[in-house]
């Protein structure tokens, strides 16, 4: 009989959809021992969370994080509320002794993510940070490649993340667009997944230059108060954006590789285009989120009359995770980076070793986004803080 | 409270599978009354179904289809068995007054089919076939911009269905390979879902011309004797392969269209390359399974200077189906195709309306199969078989 | 001193613009011997043709093509108008001993190709077809992969070419739309190239069954007569279409391939989409003429983890023709496949030897076409008549 | 009767080539007046230049630049030499009062570009610089559609220029290697050109931050000396590279939209890619000159439903340059882009007036890479130096 670890899931908005979703799939298409059970499912809105826990399968609900980590069938503490809530929520769970896995950024702040990591390392469960593109088969693959010495001595990496979903101007002041809430703009939201994408791939950035640039300044209030929206002059009322719409940089590696960083929400027609490219010595990888069963691939070392980027589909038998799912040229989405997060932390829970990314790769991270930060303020080459950790 | 109706699904292997993953997934993403209750499964071998059951969320398991049918707990029979099997498990699910769902093709014989249609009208319960591939969002668009007339008067179909996974001449005789099993090689098993492609979004067919090959003509047993496979003088055992390693024909249809249509198992590097491009006078749409959730479009009209096929990310909220799983550019899978169709399903059944592809459909998909068949061997233009249905 | 051969061309329409060009520019990139001199252009109208020789640097001009094929200075006929009157010019070319390039089609019949080859063979002078799409340095390459038997035995054959440049009901009923001039419509003049490519990559078809459709039955005469193009009733004067806007055929090759082929005028979107997919049992090419520099090959027995088609850009120093062009990577055109034609040629009369495709290619060529019109009309499979030449 | 234009062309290497054959191509196939006149061609080895005016098509050659440029029937001096000789051939032909065109970059450095600059404006000749990938028809189209505001504001440049064909370290040190005869390395040679584009298409650049890295740092001599190339040690001798493989950079430009730029020639697998994207608030365009042919566009106000990037295969009458070659879908080289650049050239001369890029021009794109290398061995941002020009 399979062993089961209670989980108690933090926040039911959009990514409380999609943890739940992966562990709902999770034992339906792999061997896991444990098991995640769906024991709890936490939000400060009853009527809301109610509802969630019967949409996303949730057994019970709680209403305050401190009761649901205080539960003894809750093994797991999933944390998939927005930054500022992070800090909070999983230094309670490391200290009731749960294994936590917390959505990215890991905080909002490099501080919050120093003490959470010293939190972790206190606690000794295990924990992980949902950087879930990692669990794409085709950038497993490409980890594989490079592990095996194929693609040679790595000398460029080259990210974007572009999206368009705030270019309207009318698009309101959500709480992704506010410094207080989400730490940062783009930079946080998603060029942190080039980062982390960046470090699993090459390895570890020793300094950075950057700039971030905020394109609409002032943006409608998300939620009109009882004057219906309208501020006294009768305009509708505006707020301050204070985070960033666009954020680049340049990287130097410890490993002597250069690098490329530009993400952004004002690139008119890429809806979630998370690429990359890397080029070493043997050859090159290059991948985009929006065709992410595909992984492109070019070997110097291929006959001379036939070399080319090979666009592989990364569906065979063989391939990292996709076995599990269906025949060869069948392809998977979005939602089963997730899931195959989940299957990485159960194994990472039976063997009491926290997957990576872990809250000191977070950490880096993180270290990495602030150093830009910096940079962008300051105006020159920055080296993340990564002292004494 | 939300209305259930038990479902009994009968076969536990690949469509068994996708099957169980969309009546698992449909109540999470989508409002759906009834929602399906995952009551029963059925398969001839216990340890096998007992197994399927548990794995795949089934509360009980069958090893008898007719004790499957009598429960009175059932109200929905999906059969997702090999087509030599559909006609007698379908049939008593209709005269048990059951509403069915059948997997492709709806039988291996146009007799059968024509029996199993008239079943259906009988019965009057509501009765579909499983064509999974109508319900991709990005084909569900093509359809909606023919509706509209934007691409005006159809002139063109070109479809391939091209795989190749049995290009090895050592791969197995299983048994999709034989005929009595099968009812047809690559014609039944993927130009089928060209065919029913076709029809929905061009229209019927009105006479084909085709032809039908077999590359390697003998295969290894796949399940060697007590003799460890070997044949009396010591060499394999080895069968005879009775369908039809690719396909092709050519079309015209009723509304003066004309169509290409092939199918095979053996071009090599096309996993499961199911594609399809129609012309009208005002445009064109073009289809990938593999990049299923692109649809190219191109339109006459556009300004002249910026002509060109847009390569559209059927991922907006606007599109079909596509709005309840994740937000713009984050791409869905194979899987979904399931969850959408019975989604339809239970719109079908709470509407009391068979949901297209309906028995009737695939009567007519199998008409088109069955003159091609004939046209192979006979040699000419052959008009499908659907007078007095 | 490079040795001269000096060419008579016939025809100063878009083919010979495409054949000046090619002559122009062989011996600024490539060695060869003889070096063709541009002696003489020839057309019916004075005035045009002598503005003709002017923009495209010819020395001379002849507006009878009687008198330039006298001429002693002439070695090399090229015959670049409208099938029509291939056969006349191309016969008195041969009997007066001079080498000869003809445009494709050979002629607009079975009957005069037939002619045309025994003049040839009569002659015993260097003849060639220009089918130039085979000087695509990538359909060379195809050729090499499978001559080199690095696709293994080919199983496949399928090839569109699509245009659609007549889509509008208002285009007028120019010469090609004319059975009479044109021979035939896209069967003649654009799959008459994939039946070419075909036979070069694949081999002989033995049999073809097919189909033709016009759409637009009717259209506006190209040049209104003296009354202003108004028919006496004050419509705008129309015509009938007499050759196929579409045709498609499926066909045998004698090696055991079997092949689709489509090529239509109506496929919106598509401005000339001349491309092929030929899978072996080793591994596949496809190739699309908008994208020529490039050739998508794929092969078995790559590395299972990375196995894909790769996108070669057929622009090495070692790939064909093209390492007298730029350096990799740097593209060239459509009109390159002509000098790549000249200077085949070029080396063919210095050899004594005929190019391929010569007359006798060209007309097993036309024998499929003939083959695929017969098929049309009567509804069978239909042998291309080579028997005796 | 067409006016001519003597043209002496210096250098006869790469990119003698290149402006030979654009010479020769041009009246062939646009109406220019005046028409270039192939004169003279000018190289000191007199073998070399000797061959090179035969093979490329030049009535007559010099081997001194002075000697050339003295000629009366010169009126249009052509400087395709390295860079580290731009300087005194231009300023003695602008002295001598002819028109000048100069191979990029405009030198080597920016005190010798502002010396070239005011010599052209002394002078009053027409003077232009070769940036031949602005006259790519796709590149004209951009920038069609950025000037009649169909993209909107502009807020994102975002280009790479890679290539790969130094990535051996037993490639040799090439003068393109060595500082004092190329200025520097991809960034001179390659991302000048991204340069030029973005000033072409957004706008000037306002500052920049950027990196420098060279990979391989000592490479093999190129001429091996007398000794038969092996050190006294018996080893092959080596020299140090020193100029950059790889350069990055981010940049501001002065109407507030930002740009990242990259060019390597460490990029496996990509053999001459130069793109860029341009992201505005109606709209985006995508270009690749391996796919020159195309250009990817997107507009914000498409129909919701069928949103998504056209490729434009920008082979249309209409489109800039191209009516002038072959029919729409019928492909151009990187050859023609050369072409065009002259036939801008002659417009300009016959109108007195300067195509852009001027010498004026192609200062600023040396002051923007200035800043980079100033940034790159500083460390912050830093302003092109364009006062007082």
């Amino acid at each position: 009989m399979m062993a089961e670890i209670g989980v108690g899931l933090v926040g039911y908005k959009f990514m409380g959809r999609t943890h739940s979703n992966a562990y709902r799939q999770l034992p339906r298409f792999f061997d896991v021992d444990p098991a995640p059970r769906m024991t709890a499912i936490c939000g400060r809105d009853e009527a809301g969370v109610r509802d969630a826990a019967n949409t996303l399968g949730w057994e019970s609900y709680e209403t305050d994080y401190r009761r649901l980590i205080d539960r003894d069938d809750i093994g797991l503490v999933d944390v998939s509320t927005p930054g500022n809530t992070h800090r909070d929520v999983v230094i309670a769970a490391l200290e009731a002794g749960k294994h936590v896995i917390c959505e990215k950024p890991l905080a909002n702040t490099l501080d919050e993510a120093k003490e959470m990591l010293a939190a972790a390392r206190d606690a000794g469960t295990v924990n992980t940070v949902c950087f879930n593109y990692r669990r794409a088969p085709a950038v497993q693959l490409a980890k594989k490649l490079i592990d095996e010495g194929r693609l040679g001595t790595i000398r460029h990496w080259r990210s974007t993340y572009l999206q368009d979903f705030i270019m309207d101007p009318q698009f309101p002041l959500i709480w992704r667009l506010q410094k207080e809430l989400a730490g940062s703009g783009a930079l946080g939201d998603i060029a942190a997944h080039s980062v982390d994408l960046a470090r699993f791939l090459v390895g570890d950035v020793s300094e950075v230059v950057g700039m971030m640039e905020t394109f609409i300044k002032e943006r409608p209030l998300e939620e009109a108060g009882a004057g219906g929206g309208l501020s006294a002059s009768g305009g509708v009322e505006t707020g301050e954006v204070t985070v960033d719409d666009a954020a680049a940089f340049l990287a130097r590696f410890e490993n002597g590789a250069i690098g490329t960083f530009e993400a952004t929400r004002f690139a008119a027609g890429r809806r979630n285009q998370n690429g990359f490219e890397i080029n070493g010595s043997k050859g090159s990888v290059a991948f985009d989120m929006e065709r992410m069963n595909e992984l492109d691939v070019f070997f110097v070392d291929d006959d001379a009359d036939v070399q080319g980027f090979r666009t592989v589909n990364v569906t065979e038998p063989g391939h990292p995770y996709v076995g599990a799912w269906w025949p060869p040229g069948h392809i998977i989405g979005y939602e089963h980076t997730f899931v195959h997060t989940m299957k990485d932390l159960m194994d990472g829970i039976k063997a009491g070793k926290s997957p990576a990314p872990t809250f000191e790769d977070a950490y880096r991270v993180q270290a990495v986004l602030d150093a830009v930060e910096r940079s962008a303020e300051g105006g020159g080459w920055t080296r993340p803080e990564v002292g004494g950790i």
